[in-house]
């Protein structure tokens, strides 16, 4: 069992056997979860902050229910209504928490990079939930967790990352896990919605779905994210869906067993076929959404074992 | 002891003798509630969602509370923040939280019927705290429980609900309750405020208070919600005040010992006279906020041993 | 060790020997938020209700995570959301609240006295978080923890408080605690900024820095309050940070040892210049957050301790 982290910032920085760490200590969280008492004392007696200055619910919710089901002082700052309009930096604002004496930080921030800068300015462990378009590596592990034990391996699968991947820290930190195992990644989606960068990943870009999504052993699809699209070109719904919506005509190019994946929230009718998405044979979304709380609860319960053993300065046992 | 439910969806599907457990079980958490120490572990190790897609400071307090003293992990969930504003449908929001396992899932919702919709698609147990102008099954559970802690019994009594009936689902919830609880129910308002169909609840309607408030035992008045009332009739608030709000006179008309109700919270001078609403002789209306906090204590502990024997497949033993 | 009060509204209301017993358990408390487990049951089984009519992050916080590291049950009220927007009085607020029996009510309002009003009206112990231009003793408190632990004492020293005093009730606080404990004060600010009755705290006023600032022991700045500046003369930025910004010329004619202090949020280039505010070896800022959640760990403790003894009717054990 190996996982060297000091923070959790990206999954650029985690090794495959680190990332097997995480997945296979979830994946007993995940049963504790689904047990009629899920409760633990993991993190008894430590400080948990969830720092959200975009909204949402969802990945602060599963952050929030990890922490307090593993025993910790879970406390949510609402960012928006706080100090950061009374004209307080960024710095301050983790400079002031950090005198609070929290162990671990969850933050969620607009802009690229903003939570690795933090984590240099604080003592405590800190969880990236989503930097702006750069990382979001809590998604690719409940992801990665959620094909594993419906796919019974992590390598040698042909994934295609379907939609909008220009907007998406979702799709960044998935192709960078999902080729440090092993497996065949393709981008599939408009040329405007592509990364300007995509070479050094080693991906294969398709523009049409039926030979993206040809052979393939999960198809995950990306919400359309309005929300970042700022000046640039912005499809039709209608058009979008007819050619990138994930419809059956669609998903009948890629396997038979093929399963189907969403981040969420969906939009229904714009990147996906409310049917597909229903559709208990194919969609692993509700699974995807169990295993965050899992991937979380077991991010957490490790960094906090590497900030014990790091505060008994015991330099031998840094590492679990 | 009988309480067979699997969620707390309305007054409608409780037999009388669901009623008196739950207000039995509530009283003895009355009691604790004013003990120097009020927590116990009912709810240890499961995990409470609080669900509302409409304010309410004070009924979310009460459940928040209730959850917590029993020590339950509680999570609120501010859903006009949430994921509903990026287009998700109302059972993906739902499907999404379930999947998070949690135990008892607490729902305010302003449709009539959404949360009996919610609850056919989750696992759990989940707790209406007003829905539209339908039901709001623990503030009658919790009126119940006062008037009979003040009266002494729960039956026979002459109770007149009054005021603003046609946009309240407390005035439906307490009717339909105290009509099992084979007492006498009087609705008191101007027509306009009267709901359309009222035969099918056994009730008399009065339009004069002096009439309706008639040797009353019970005086429940209703708070005015202007915000629902859209397009039609809008009484002045003097006029209102002076033929339906409760003063001194009007209340000469009642019983002796007539208490004095209000579900919170009060527009003073429009409803109710604040003299009234002050008065620790007539006015329960501190007690009602009190008794709320323990009938959601007790309905959730109720809940979660049903949940629990559900869980444990003791068919024999799924009724506690 | 003394304490004999039943609520915290005011320094005002403090003997100089309970505010050495908040200090001294404060100090013990600040040991254990720097543990690896900061957690205890010194509130288990209380339930602490955190009420703020006006937005504070930080403040917020801090009551929040020293609640809840005392195993207290912790709910925090939006009350912006609330039923105040329903036309409720801050009274039937309060007794609403009250009738659910919290032990301990966290209280920051907009207008002066509005939180002594309130603690006359229920029956657990009351904490002012800051009422208008009125009182804030838990920072008045933090403040001099951190500056006892600086110098080593808390008497015959010589503090400067500059700039906005008019609209600041922690200057207001601070400057009675340090009179209390024999300390030389000095204000030092605009005219336009001074409140209009200072004598009554036997205070120096200066209206020149360099002057104010000479042989201080202790600088502390404070926040230009331009969101409670109605009507009246508002400094442009520029034209303060020159006259009454704390740079290092002007901090070079207090003592060498002086140590720089700021109760945040900072406005830096306004009040103070940042590479000041950063010095290690001057600014004191982080230490005094630090020490915030030490202080209100302490008072909620001492207030506990009084509610439970006033409870177990001990007449002889009121005070601890």
């Amino acid at each position: 069992m190996t996982f060297r982290q000091r923070h959790l910032l990206g999954i650029e920085q985690l090794h495959p056997e680190e990332i097997k760490t995480v997945l296979d200590l979830a994946n007993s969280y995940a049963e504790m979860n689904r047990s009629p008492t899920k409760h633990s004392d993991a993190l008894a007696g430590l400080t948990q902050i969830n720092m959200f200055f975009e909204n949402s619910t969802r990945t602060q919710a599963s952050f929030e229910i990890a922490g307090k089901r593993l025993g910790a002082d879970v406390m949510n700052m609402a960012m928006q209504a706080s100090s950061i309009k009374k004209g307080e930096t960024l710095i301050d604002t983790a400079l002031t928490l950090n005198a609070m004496h929290p162990d671990l930080l969850v933050v969620r921030h607009p802009h690229s990079g903003a939570v690795n800068l933090l984590a240099e300015k604080v003592n405590c462990a800190v969880l990236n939930a989503g930097d702006g378009k750069h990382e979001h590596p809590t998604q690719a592990l409940l992801d990665a967790l959620t094909i594993r034990r419906e796919k019974g391996r992590l390598h040698r699968l042909t994934i295609a990352i379907c939609g909008d991947i220009a907007h998406s820290r979702v799709a960044r930190s998935n192709l960078i896990l999902l080729g440090k195992m092993e497996n065949r990644v393709r981008l599939v989606g408009p040329p405007t919605l592509m990364p300007s960068q995509i070479d050094q990943f080693g991906v294969e870009v398709y523009h049409d779905m039926e030979e993206g999504l040809k052979d393939a052993d999960v198809v995950m699809m990306l919400r359309l994210q309005r929300e970042r699209m700022d000046g640039g070109f912005i499809p039709s719904e209608r058009e979008y869906y007819h050619r990138y919506g994930l419809d059956a005509e669609k998903l009948a190019h890629a396997k038979d067993d093929a399963i189907v994946m969403h981040p969420g929230p969906m939009n229904r009718g714009v990147e996906i076929d409310g049917t597909i998405a229903d559709d208990i044979n194919r969609s692993v979304i509700q699974e995807q959404v169990e295993m965050g709380v899992a991937v979380r609860m077991a991010a957490m319960d490790l960094l906090a074992r590497n900030l014990k053993a790091e505060r008994e300065n015991r330099t031998e046992g840094v590492y679990v």
